[in-house]
């Protein structure tokens, strides 16, 4: 079983973390709450479990933690964004903001990101456009652990997607997903518990079906949405391809099976055609279309009709986009996050080193 | 079997259908043009053998043939466009060109669209800003014959996304497909074979799995892509709703259960809360974002090492999105356009009901 900790607790830890390893107090704030939404939306597998995995990446030279971040490129609406290196939890908040600050101009913003590293949860970044009464939308590329329809080798990363729509009365929509099947997190949480994946989530090195959780250390790779051809891979296969060119190819970062690998141990591709991993970032003005007032009155209406959808036997209700997330963080925020024995272990001894103070348990 | 039509035979036909309904000629060309894109790409669900529900709407009064299709708000890279309850394809390219041309000004264009009706294929609008070196993004709601996870209430239509990106040395990526496991067309294709369908893409009244390709017809629903929840349905829900929202609640069209039927018999919805359907468009100036011949040199790199990915046993090749339909086009411009006996059959009805002259087979 899991421990329980305060967020404070681990927001604390965190900067502490990108304190020692040389960020800017400012900086440090900013990738701890970047960070930290995940755990506390409940997307375990990308929150304070990845601290350690930023911190080696620093130390084998491949995060820097003070960045000279910077639009390369622009237009009213486009920007493409060098992150130097930086963390992405560092770098995508910037590049959203620049997003933001283009559509307060010209009624949307678009920003492709070159140079950058693991920018934690989409949907974090998509959602910053809300309280400015904005759409968000946020994707990234990472390192290939999937094949495309038709393949045995890994191509693409997980992907993701995320876009982050305001409301009025009901709270926003939040859709944040990988493009596969099944996110990696979700393998690592078979792993855990040494149990199979259903089929369709893997296949192994050879392309045929696999329900083994362990099977992408074996040269296997996690499926596209839609996990097989009959039932439209190829389209998890485009989406995916979708965020790797919006990432990588407009701006100049690496793509496909070049994308660095995120463990510090992984030898970097050969030949690659980039600089670190790329994202995309949009902002769109509601008012850009029609009044606030109008849109957030419909989409109350959208949710709310959708929310009464009628369910299917054995189903209470129908969810919206988002649901799950913020009532794991509201949940989380109240009684603390729980943390896994073997990630406490780990915390622990990256304190030591890095002479910090251990989270308290 | 069914016979083959040239395409200038097919065309000529759709225009003199287009004009006898009273659209001008350049509307009828514009529309002739886009409906037969359709046919050429494969997608022969999509194509002329719409032609005769078109003119039914047109009949009831739901198409205008003589819109006033309008800009009704913008920003320099927004529009909201009224199409005046004009045919789809006829709308659609003039949103297409606004969005195109709000690019040109200012790096991208976002258009959303009210008050339309069926507009073909998306691929088709969106590769439209390809010969302008740009990314082009078409997507549109439709009436509601999909259930989100969890229920068993058809609320959502296939709502199609496609993206079209040029390349230089390579054919351009264009990915062009429906936010379900199986298009509506795919369970037609079965109808007419009178076979089953795979699991996975359709389910019963009461939310059971169903192989009835007919299903649709006694309260079944498609099913978003994804399938199951296990197999993230709830990802094809969340991209089928993202279409919708950006389609008709930006614009002010109908979403969700109220999108009108294509059908003109079935009644329309009750309370409706906007006007025709919805569409979005996008265009995105890859200028924007870095030269044009560095991003199509990365395209064209992209493009072969993901065709080069090595295939699983049994499959010749990695295809990328967009391949399997400028075969077909390539196939059909030069050898004819495959028209099933009982598409030609409803095509004379048509003709001696509109006193024009009758395909010649």
């Amino acid at each position: 079983m899991a421990d329980q900790f305060s967020y404070q607790t681990l927001y604390k830890f965190t900067v502490n973390t990108f304190l020692s390893i040389g960020c800017s107090e400012k900086d440090a704030a900013i990738a701890a709450e970047a960070l930290l939404s995940a755990d506390l939306r409940g997307i375990d597998s990308h929150g304070i479990a990845r601290l350690i995995g930023y911190v080696r990446l620093w130390e084998v030279g491949r995060v820097n933690a003070t960045p000279n971040i910077q639009v390369v490129h622009e237009t009213p609406s486009t920007a493409v964004v060098d992150g130097d290196a930086g963390l992405g939890v560092v770098v995508a908040p910037f590049a959203m903001q620049v997003a933001i600050n283009k559509a307060r101009q010209c009624g949307t913003g678009w920003v492709s990101v070159r140079n950058s590293n693991h920018f934690g949860i989409a949907g974090y970044h998509a959602m910053k456009a809300l309280k400015e009464d904005m759409i968000g939308i946020a994707m990234t590329n990472a390192s290939a652990l999937v094949a495309p329809t038709f393949s045995t080798e890994r191509m693409l990363g997980t992907n993701p997607i995320a876009v982050a729509i305001p409301a009025g009365e009901q709270p926003p929509f939040v859709a944040d997903f990988a493009t596969t099947t099944a996110a990696n997190g979700k393998l690592e949480i078979l792993q855990r518990k040494e149990e199979d994946t259903p089929t369709g989530w893997v296949q192994d090195a050879s392309g045929n079906e696999s329900t083994d959780a362990n099977i992408l250390k074996k040269g296997g790779s996690l499926l596209p949405l839609g996990s097989d051809r009959e039932h439209s891979s190829h389209k998890g296969y485009a989406l995916g391809s979708i965020v790797d060119i919006f990432s990588a190819v407009l701006s100049g970062a690496n793509y496909g099976p070049w994308v660095p690998p995120f463990p510090a141990y992984v030898p970097m591709p050969e030949n690659m055609p980039g600089t670190g991993i790329g994202h995309f970032f949009g902002a769109m003005r509601i008012d850009a279309f029609r009044t606030s007032a109008e849109f957030k009155e419909h989409m109350d209406n959208w949710i709310t009709r959708f929310r009464n959808a009628k369910p299917s036997e054995g189903n209470e209700k129908v969810l919206i986009p988002g649901d799950p997330e913020r009532e794991y963080e509201n949940e989380r925020m109240e009684q603390g996050i729980p943390i896994y024995p073997s990630v406490i272990i780990e915390l622990k001894e990256l304190a030591d080193k890095l002479k910090i103070e251990r989270i308290q348990d």
